[in-house]
């Protein structure tokens, strides 16, 4: 999508052609800086200290990651030990498992002098790939938009509130959430967008509201803690969150909050709609709450805050008392029961796992009979 | 309650007499400052730049503001304009049109030259009185956190997550909601205190947190959006919120994402309780979603956040991108169909019609007979 009026991807192969160039998201929404990563070191630490983040950025991140290591060294054992590396780095995504076990998987046959450049070509074609798939999502999506404005008696927009950032920024482009929203958009559909803010890291008023405001798509940012409220009375129609793992019932761990956000859709008859590249469907997994692992991270995020301060520079201030404790979990799981759809880059499918089976049964063929109950 | 080892209360006359002393809100947890009200004007500020807040707090603030008007003018027209000055500040807690209303009515049968010491003796009073109703909602409350630990089979800490402040802060001492748990905790029944950060004004991570640092209640700060799922993990035993109104069939307008930890109570069979004392019950509605205005306040509370820079000095900072909007409501409304009970000076009951006007006749009859639906 758009910085100013130059198109973007969130990742590239850097003009040198080894290194990779991804956009400093930690900078965000106050300088909009590029990063290179030259090492698998420093891919690792990209992912880990969120420079990118978004579930497929991460998997894109970590092939390009493959990539660069195989460039220094295509040893088996630094090929092994760059997927424990990369792996141990966010353990909530499935993409990033999936990413490094794909090209994993076609370098280990090969002699390792032919492993970088296989690398590179697979690292490329899986942010090719991510692309292709979030474009769908969004051909999908943008019609459930477009229903609720033919709903509304095209009076006024369509009011659409998302969680966290998943726009293009999260993705290699086009987003998944924000597709159908890019989409619509651009085919004049009017839309105003609830911008949740996203604590602790605030993906939301830092990331999302940039990517609408760079894209010129109407949008209202407010705290996490307003969605409900807006819902009781009437300011959302629809719905649209991210998921950084979805299981093969349906169940979706995406950014802390969401549950809350999908129990005020259910209680109001919002509409709650979760876009999805399947990569992000862990179809070994059927209960959410019993088998996605919770990412805690550093009780510091919630503790101190970073923001532009009046001098113009970036500064981190504290927000508790010296003293108290803080916890910080970053996930939390929706069951599939609050969640009105899934949209997939086949198609909408519902929250169950028959519906998602039937929309990718070359999956549902892995799942052992039995072990997938109908989800409530 | 204490500050260092030093009691204090949150609103207390000045030894000149005359003036009004508060602790400045907007400080905490930062810097301990007390602020001396000698005007209307002053008083009036103080509520609505929230130096002051929490809806008993306001209550006396505004009963000590028609005090120091009637010290400078006691006349009619300055009675009549103060109290259309401090009704004006905030419209959403009830508290302070109660204290408006009650002081008036006392001053305005008497002479002028009566009136500026007959306001201090009653705002005295309801101060005093504020006190003692705090203390019986704690009685009555710490009940229910002793019962939840013998459930535990006093096996580990009974944890309690609260929204907002609701404790001695927001009223001139105790609490309604910490109450209970100050009181729990002064009896030695272990418990742990999840307080929500309390976005956009951090009323959770800046005052209970220090509230409950400095009376040594082990507590942990979590972002709004974390308590869904510790609700799903078994990691909350009862929530327990205050409320700036509460509708006579027991609908509760609190801060902003009360609404959605209810929610998620509901959901995952964790109790939900409101502490109250009953002058935050408004006897004349029925329906919070329909009758309780929702106060909208500055865009810029969303936007902007203060804390303590890396200097010592308390900075703010911005958090969105120039050009995005924002909006601000201040509170929202929890259904009686989501509280488990009502803790209030008299005791506990159900959030239903019938159960309010049992413990408070004297109210019930005011209501126009027919008028009171069960809630569901």
């Amino acid at each position: 999508m758009k910085v100013g009026d130059i198109p973007y991807r969130s990742i590239w192969l850097s003009e040198d052609g080894w290194s990779v160039s991804v956009i400093d998201q930690t900078k965000l929404p106050f300088a909009f800086e590029i990063s290179q990563l030259t090492s698998l070191t420093a891919a690792a630490d990209a992912i880990s200290r969120m420079v990118v983040r978004g579930a497929p950025l991460i998997g894109a991140t970590a092939a390009y990651g493959l990539a660069l290591a195989m460039h220094a060294d295509p040893s088996d054992q630094n090929l092994a030990s760059a997927v424990a590396e990369l792996t141990a780095t966010r353990p909530t995504a499935v993409n990033l498992r999936w990413a490094v076990q794909n090209v994993r998987t076609g370098l280990q046959p090969l002699p390792p002098a032919e492993r970088a450049a296989a690398a590179y070509r697979r690292a490329a074609e899986i942010c090719d790939e991510d692309v292709a798939i979030n474009g769908a999502i969004g051909e999908h999506g943008h019609g459930i938009i477009a229903a609720a404005y033919e709903q509304l008696g095209r009076n006024r927009p369509v009011n659409i509130l998302t969680h966290c950032n998943a726009g293009w920024l999260a993705t290699v482009d086009w987003g998944t959430a924000l597709a159908p929203i890019y989409q619509a958009h651009d085919l004049g559909i009017p839309v105003h967008v609830w911008v949740d803010e996203t604590r602790p890291r605030n993906q939301g008023s830092a990331l999302t509201a940039w990517e609408l405001l760079q894209h010129g798509v109407p949008h209202t940012v407010i705290v996490d803690n307003a969605g409900g409220h807006l819902m009781q009375q009437g300011q959302v129609d629809l719905c649209i969150t991210g998921t950084d793992r979805t299981t093969a019932a349906g169940d979706v761990a995406n950014k802390i909050g969401t549950y809350l956000k999908a129990l005020a859709a259910h209680d109001n008859n919002v509409p709650f709609y979760v876009g999805l590249p399947s990569p992000t469907i862990d179809w070994t997994i059927t209960d959410g709450l019993r088998d996605i692992p919770i990412e805690q991270r550093d009780p510091v995020e919630v503790t101190h805050l970073a923001g532009r301060a009046i001098s113009g520079a970036v500064e981190t201030i504290a927000l508790t008392p010296e003293g108290s404790a803080a916890a910080n979990y970053a996930f939390d799981v929706t069951p599939a029961r609050l969640v009105t759809g899934l949209i997939t880059e086949r198609g909408i499918c519902a929250a169950t796992p028959t519906a998602l089976s039937q929309l990718f049964p070359e999956h549902a063929k892995k799942v052992p009979p039995g072990s997938l109950p109908e989800a409530g």
